[in-house]
C-alpha cells in the first residue's frame, strides 16, 4: 500500500458522477464555460467575497508561474521560505519565466514577517538597490511543504509588512482543504481573501483529479489575467473539466469533508506513532507527518509499503513521510500500524 | 447546437468507464504510473516502432512550446506557416521562453519545402549570420488549421530539407486522429515517425477529457525531456490521467474510429452545402470546412446555432467554419441543415 | 577605402580631446557621474524640455531592448516594419526577453498609421483576443534601415492611433543625426519628445565611439529604468564615457554638425550616382544610399572598394549600398566615383 | 578623494595613446577587425594556448550572462556562493534569462570544492530529479568579491569534481589583473586555461575604459557563441575599441603591471591600517582591503573622502571597503592615513 503522497489514487466519486452526467452537454471552450462560471459562483460563495476573481488551471506549478510571472515586473523578485515548493519543487519554472526567488531560512518551512521586514529594510536602505532585484512578492505555502500552518496573527503580520513596503501576498494552497480541516488553524477561506493579494486552493490532492483554483483579491494582479493563463500552457481547450471538479468540490462543503477525512486520518495515524514512542521532525497538524524512525526499521518498512524517506536526521535515524487523503482507508493504515508494531518488535 | 469547435464535448464513453475501473487503484505521480506506460506501449505498437519516446502533457500549446524550447538553443528560432498555431494563437507563448517564430507565407495554410529551402540558402550565404536568428526547427500542422493536409511526398521534402540543412521538423498533430482517418491522406503515424524529429497525436480534440502525447524520434531532443515537461508546468501529479486516457484512445483503435466518425460527419455537411451550391474558403477534407455564405444568411443561422465566422471575403460574403467531431450526430447536422436550407430559400 | 557603414572610423577627435582631458578626474561609478549628469542637461536644452528623462547604454540593440523589455507585460508585443532592426537584424534579442515582435509589410522600410490602426480595429473586434499577443507598442526607425524619413504628419498619424488605442509609440534613431541634418526632414528633435513616449539618439554612426541615449517622455516606461539598464547588462562600470561623449556631442551642436557633414557626402556621392544614370532602389535623402547597379560593375567595383550588396533586383542588377559619415572625406569620394566611372565606361 | 572602487578614474594613457593614433583607420564593425584579432593573439600568447576561443564584450555582467545563458539548457543551473556577483549584484541578470542561481554558503566569499561535491551527490541521489534544477556549472570569482583567492590546488579540486560530475567551471576575474600580481596568489593565466572551462579578463577595473575578454576553453561553449554575443546585446558596432585596449592591455605586460601597482598601493594601505591595530574583516591580500573601524571613525572619515560601508560588525563597529587601482596615487594613500590617524588619535 502507498502512503508517499496524496495524489496517488483518483478523484472523489461526485466528480465522476458528474462527468457522465454532463458529457455530451456542448460548453464553449477555454473557460468561458458554465461550469466555471459556476465553479466561481461557488468558491465566491465560501469566501464571502461576490466580487472576487477566481481562475483555474490544471496545475499547482502553473498556478504559482501564472500569477508570479503576471504579478511582477522583470526585475522584481519573490521572497520564500528556502524551502518554498517554487524554490527547489518546480525544476525553475520562476526563473524560467525571467524572475528570482530570493530565499529566506526557513524554520520548519515557515519564516516570519520580521524576516521579510528585515530583507525590505536593508535592501530599501541601500545606496544602489538597482543591482539587485526588487523584492515586490512574499510568497507562503498554507499548510507549508512540512505540513506547518501559519495562523492567522501571523499572516495578519505578513499583510502589514506587505502594506509597508508595497509587496503582494501570495499563498500557496496547493494542500489547503487540510489546512482549512485542522483544529490548529485559525485561517479561513475568508481570512485569506482579506489578507492575500492573491492565493490558491488545490484541487489535485484534496479530491479533483487535477486542477487548482487562483484566487485573486487585487485588481492590479488581476488585470488581464486570461493572457497570463495561456501564455503559461494553461488554458484547457475543455476548461468545463476545470469547472465541474471545482463546482463538485464547492458544492455541499465536499472540499471541507474531504480536508476532515484526510486529517481524522492524519491524527489516528500520527496517535499511533506517538503511542508507539516515535519522535516527529515537525509538528505538522495536517495530513503529511514526519515521523523519526531507526534505519533498519525504514528499510523493513519499505518492504512493506510505499512512503517518502525526507531526511537524514543522523547516521541511525531518519526522517520519513506519511500522507494521508481524502481517500485513506482506516483499515490500510491499520496494516501499516501493525506492520510497524512488528518491525518495532 | 454548436459546430464552432471539436472541443465543444466531453470525451469518449470508454474514457468515463476506465476512470470509473480505475478510480481507487493507488499509482505513483508524475508520469512515472502503470497507465502511462502502457499508453506508451499502445503508441509505439501503433507507430510500429518499439523504442521511441512517448510523454503525455495537457495541453496543445504546452506540447507545442516544450518541444521547442527544449530542442533549440536561445539564438534559434522556428519557421512557421504564417497561419501556424505557434505563431498566432498560443499568445506568444514560444516567444514568452526566448525564442522567435521565423513566419513564411502560407496558401491554405501550408508552406512548402522549397520556401524553407529558398530561407536557408539566403541565411546560409549571408556574411554575418549571427546578426539573425539561426531557423533550426520547421513547424508544421497536419492537420493544418484550414483543416488542409500535407502528402507524404510533401512531407518528405521537407525531410530532405531538414537533413541538407541540419533542422529538426516538428509536426502538430491537435487533430491528428481527423488526418488519419481521410481518404485524401497518405501520411500514416509510422509516415510522421519516419520523417519527424517530433510531433503530436492530439487527445482533445479526437475523444480525450484534455491531453497531448508527444513522440520524439530524435534522442537530441529527447535527452532530459522530463525536466522540460516539468519546467513547461506540464507534470500533472495524477499523471495517471494521461496515461489512462491514451492507452483507451489506442485501444482498439478508438482513436482511428473516433477519427472516422468525425471525417464521415465533415463528409455529409460538405456533401449538403456542396449541393446547396456554396463554394469553400479552402478545400479540407478533415473535419473543419469553411463555406463561403452571403452575409444575411450568416447573420440569420447565428441566431440558431453556434459557429466561426473565419473571414470576411468581400462585403457580402463571409467564410465561416464549421467543426465536425466524434462526438457529432447525424441528426443535429441534418437540423443545421434544415435550417440552412430554409436560410438560403 | 571602405563606404560600407557608418561605423567604420573611430570617433569625433573633440571626443578624444575629452578623454584625455579627464581622465584622472575622479567619478563614481554607474552612470551617478557628472558628465552624465551634464550630458542630460544638454540633451534635454536640445530638445526643449527640461524634465524629460535621459539614459545612456552603449549599444543600439541594448537600447532597443531595454525600453521594450521594460515597457511591454509579458503578453504584450509591439508592432514593427518587417524591415524593423529588431525584427532582422538583433539575432531575436526582443524574443529572448519574452516579447513577440508583430511584423507588418512595410514599403522602402517604412509602415503608416493606417496599418497599424487596422491591426488594432481587427484585434480589438476578436472575441478571444488573449489567444494572441496584445499590441502595445509601434516601434519605429527614423532614419529607416533603408534610409527613409517619416514626416511629422506621419509621426503625427502613428501618434493619433496610438493613443487611441493605448499604444506606446517608440523611435529608434540610431542614425538620428543624419535624418536631422537632411533638408527633407521636418522632424526635429522636440517633435520626436512631442510624439514619442521614448526614443533614442544615437551616438556611435554619428561620431561617438559608442553610445546611445535612451529619451524618455512617459513615466511608465521610465519607471524603476535603471533596473532595467541593469538587467540588460548596459550599466556600465566607467559610465562616465557615456556621459563625456554625448556632452561632447550636444555641446556647440557637434551632434548637428556631425550629421551635416554625412549628408552632405551623400548628396555629393548621390549626385554623381545620379548624373551617370543609376536607379535607386529606394528615395533615401539620408546617409545610406542605394544605387542599382550592373553585377559586373558590382564585381569589378568589389575589387576596389568595400560597400554591402543590398539585394539582386534580378539576374543582371544588383542593388547596393554605400554609407557617408561624419568622417567621410571628400576626396575619398572622388576616388570611388571615378572608380565607378572607369568601370561604368 | 575617493576610495571607494577601481573604476573611478578613466583609462592607463596607453589607450589613450592608441585611441588617438587610430581614429581615422578603418575596419569593420562587430569583432570582425583586426585590432580584435591582434588582441585576441595576445591574450592567447599569454595563455601560451594558442588555438583557445577570445571574444570581447564592453561589460562583466555581460560577460557572465552571456557565458551562463549560451552553456547551460534551460533546465540547468549554475551553483554561485551566496555572495557571487551573479547572485546579488547583477539585477538578476541570470535569472531574466531563464537560468537559476544556485548560491551555497560562502566563507570570505569562498565556497570549496566538497560543497560542490555534496550538492552534486545529493542531486544525483534524488528519486525524482527532474523537479529541481540541474546543477551544471560552478561559478566562482578570483579574485573573489571580498578580495580573497582561491589556491591552485583549491581551483584543481574543482575541476576533479566538475570532471566527476559533468559541470562547467567558469570563474568570474573582473578583477583578475589584482589577483595575478599578489604574492599570496598561485594560479597563473595558464593555470586558469587548463583548469576552466571559460574564464573572464576584466579591463574596466584594471586599466581600461571598459571591456571584459571572455576566453572559452571548452568548444561546447564557444559553438556559435558571437550569436550569443549579439542577442546579449554585447556585440559594439565599433568592437575595435575593446580590441584596441586588450591589445593594449596585454602588449608589454601593461595589464600585469597595472596589476602590480594596485596590489603596490594596497599592501601599503594595509601596512598602515595594521600598525594603526585595525582588525580586518577578511584577509584579502588583493586590490580590496576592509578593516573594521568605529562608528565614529568611519562617520568623521565620510566627511573627508569617500570609500563604502560594507557591514556593521556590531553596534560599535564597521567594516568598510577601501580599494585601491592601477590608478592610485601614494600621496594620495598618504592624505587618508593621515586623516585617519588624526581621526584615530
Amino acid at each position: 500500500m502507498r502512503f508517499d503522497t496524496d495524489y496517488i489514487e483518483g478523484c472523489h466519486p461526485r466528480i465522476l458522477e458528474r462527468l457522465a452526467e454532463t458529457n455530451f452537454e456542448q460548453e464553449p471552450g477555454y473557460g468561458r464555460d458554465a461550469y466555471c462560471a459556476r465553479a466561481a459562483e461557488c468558491i465566491r460563495a465560501a469566501l464571502g467575497r461576490p466580487a472576487v476573481a477566481v481562475h483555474f488551471v490544471p496545475g499547482g506549478t502553473q498556478a504559482n508561474v501564472t500569477v508570479i510571472s503576471h504579478a511582477l515586473r522583470p526585475y522584481e523578485g519573490v521572497l520564500s521560505p528556502t524551502t518554498g515548493h517554487i524554490n527547489g519543487h518546480e525544476t525553475g519554472a520562476t526563473e524560467a519565466r525571467g524572475h528570482k526567488v530570493l530565499p529566506l531560512p526557513s524554520v520548519e518551512a515557515k519564516i516570519t514577517a520580521e524576516q521579510v521586514a528585515a530583507y525590505l529594510s536593508h535592501y530599501r536602505a541601500m545606496p544602489d538597490p538597482e543591482h539587485e532585484i526588487a523584492p515586490k512578492m512574499v510568497y507562503l505555502s498554507q499548510p507549508t511543504e512540512q505540513g506547518t500552518l501559519y495562523s492567522k496573527a501571523e499572516l495578519s503580520a505578513f499583510r502589514e509588512i506587505c502594506d509597508r513596503y508595497g509587496l503582494y501576498l501570495f499563498v500557496d494552497g496547493a494542500r489547503l482543504g487540510y489546512a482549512l480541516a485542522t483544529d490548529a488553524n485559525d485561517v479561513s477561506l475568508s481570512d485569506l481573501a482579506d489578507l492575500c493579494d492573491a492565493f490558491t486552493i488545490g484541487g489535485t490532492k484534496v479530491g479533483a483529479m487535477f486542477g487548482e483554483a487562483i484566487v485573486i483579491e487585487n485588481p492590479e494582479i488581476n488585470r488581464d489575467f486570461r493572457y497570463a493563463i495561456k501564455q503559461n500552457e494553461g488554458m484547457l481547450a475543455k476548461g468545463r473539466y476545470l469547472g465541474l471538479q471545482f463546482e463538485a468540490l464547492f458544492t455541499d462543503d465536499l472540499y471541507f469533508e474531504n480536508g476532515r477525512h484526510g486529517i481524522e486520518m492524519a491524527s489516528y495515524l500520527r496517535d499511533a506513532l506517538t503511542a508507539m514512542g516515535y519522535p516527529f521532525l515537525s509538528q505538522s497538524p495536517t495530513n503529511q507527518i514526519f515521523p523519526i524512525l531507526p534505519r533498519h526499521e525504514v528499510e523493513a518498512l519499505e518492504q512493506l509499503h510505499a512512503f517518502e524517506r525526507w531526511e537524514d536526521v543522523d547516521a541511525d535515524l531518519v526522517a520519513v513521510r506519511f500522507v494521508t487523503s481524502w481517500a485513506t482507508r482506516k483499515e490500510d493504515l491499520d496494516v501499516l500500524i501493525a506492520d510497524l508494531k512488528r518491525i518495532h518488535g
